[in-house]
């Protein structure tokens, strides 16, 4: 470092032509005037906004509380994980899996319910968890087949149905519906129907009711290889994408997640396309890290 | 639903020629083969991971633990927010901002001390902070003012400097250091330097130490408006992602955070460029929501 001055008669002169008054001063008010409004009502208050708040003086804000959400697991095919598995039985996995996406948005102290395939323990299920929750999420049973009885236990419980299947791949079952306030979403059984519907459905609405922002960003990129569909539905798929373009993963399945574990966005394959070129841009929605 | 069979000399025909056998059974080990690597090493545990892992029969599985971080404010200039403010003096926002990012990344039970500016003071509080965290997080004090005590303090404390300054917009003064295993990161004073140099450096060393998936999504998308600098530096601009292109914010200064509070992204300019036309791509960093 140099001073750039000069002594002149025993005047001190500064010799630095990019230097102008005020410069490297603050001027009071310059981040935000007197009475200005700091920040839109409902903003997300991300890490920065925190800072902003803080730099501004403010000790508390009001924020809105997280919606309070209980998980129904439905299915007398499921086990816990650790024990060994009886014939026809599966492990369950989706209430961790959706506990882990929650923990991604900050609701903890999910209160989980077993109920196995009777529809008045459905019912009592679905009973229970309303009266202590904003958002009941069941899984499983949502179906047609002889065991499916979450639609006459919503039904029975004075829920509203709103819709039931979407034309889509995985999660076509998918079903939604309220009470007063309370929102009630029956999410199909297989784990990757589950975390597709999830993030899909659950997550835009949790996000809606705590006016958070999106989790999953939404982008277009190319695809980088081909992808071919007889369906008239709507894929979402589990993909790579590395910066620049969007790679569809294998095992597409509903029941296996091999894939989703390594995934890091869905890829969005629109209803009516049947094939989507190498280069051809989709929508990509990345998920959280 | 309709049956789609016909009983023909008492026999049961099924009548759908979509119908293959096997189809709707999911064989055996179809998910993944006895003795197959489920997931590699180091893997994100996301929740389709610990869905899967679930899924699979796992109750518990090895993971690295988060780094032990603290936190040290220094500056005499500083007041706590809610408190009246005195003659220049800024509000302290550095903490609640950092404190924030690390809950993101689900980093909780952050020591915060203080400093004010005097090389004992600072030595001792990085000497006691580097005791006990695996990562030490200093901000101020780190430029080449009179105040400016952190340079000569991590010295004292035996780190070894392993840069200082970086051609970079904000966040130039930035100093990261080791000693041992454990490491030294003096971020400026500045907030939205800090923060800056937070998501940018201390994020992906965090990430690297737990083997974490980066926070941060790596986008290119065009300029949504054109944009000039005189500076060789790489600027890091506020701004905005609409999915389609990437839009600066005003307030780009480095001691203010109030287009960092309404900003979804970090736009790259790189050193050497010094007209970035509107539609040009560039480089976006995601911040997490």
């Amino acid at each position: 470092m140099q001073e750039k001055t000069k002594t002149e008669n025993g005047i001190l002169l500064i010799d630095d032509e990019k230097l102008q008054q005020g410069s490297n001063v603050r001027p009071k008010g310059s981040e935000i005037k007197a009475g200005a409004l700091a920040l839109e009502r409902n903003s997300f208050l991300s890490p920065a906004a925190i800072g902003f708040l803080a730099a501004i003086g403010n000790a508390s804000v009001m924020v809105y509380p997280n919606p309070i959400i209980s998980i129904i697991i439905t299915g007398n095919e499921l086990q816990q994980p650790g024990k060994p598995l009886q014939h026809a039985q599966v492990y369950e996995s989706n209430s961790f899996a959706l506990k882990a996406v929650l923990t991604q948005i900050y609701i903890s102290g999910v209160e989980v319910y077993y109920a196995s395939d009777n529809p008045e323990i459905v019912t009592g299920a679905i009973e229970k968890a309303l009266n202590q929750s904003d958002v009941v999420l069941v899984t499983g049973g949502i179906s047609v087949g002889d065991y499916d009885f979450v639609l006459q236990a919503v039904s029975k419980c004075g829920i509203e149905k709103l819709f039931h299947n979407v034309k889509q791949r995985p999660g076509k079952p998918l079903f939604f519906g309220k009470k007063n306030k309370k929102l009630v979403f029956g999410l199909p059984g297989n784990p990757s129907s589950v975390l597709t519907c999830f993030y899909q459905y659950v997550i835009p609405a949790l996000e809606k009711l705590s006016h958070k922002n999106p989790l999953l960003s939404k982008i277009k990129a190319p695809l980088s290889k081909p992808f071919q569909k007889t369906s008239v539905l709507t894929h979402f798929l589990k993909g790579i994408y590395d910066g620049h373009t969007l790679t569809p993963l294998e095992a597409q399945e509903s029941y296996r997640l091999s894939s989703f574990a390594n995934a890091n966005c869905l890829i969005q394959i629109d209803e009516e396309i049947t094939l989507c070129k190498d280069g051809e841009f989709v929508t990509g929605y990345l998920l959280p890290s």
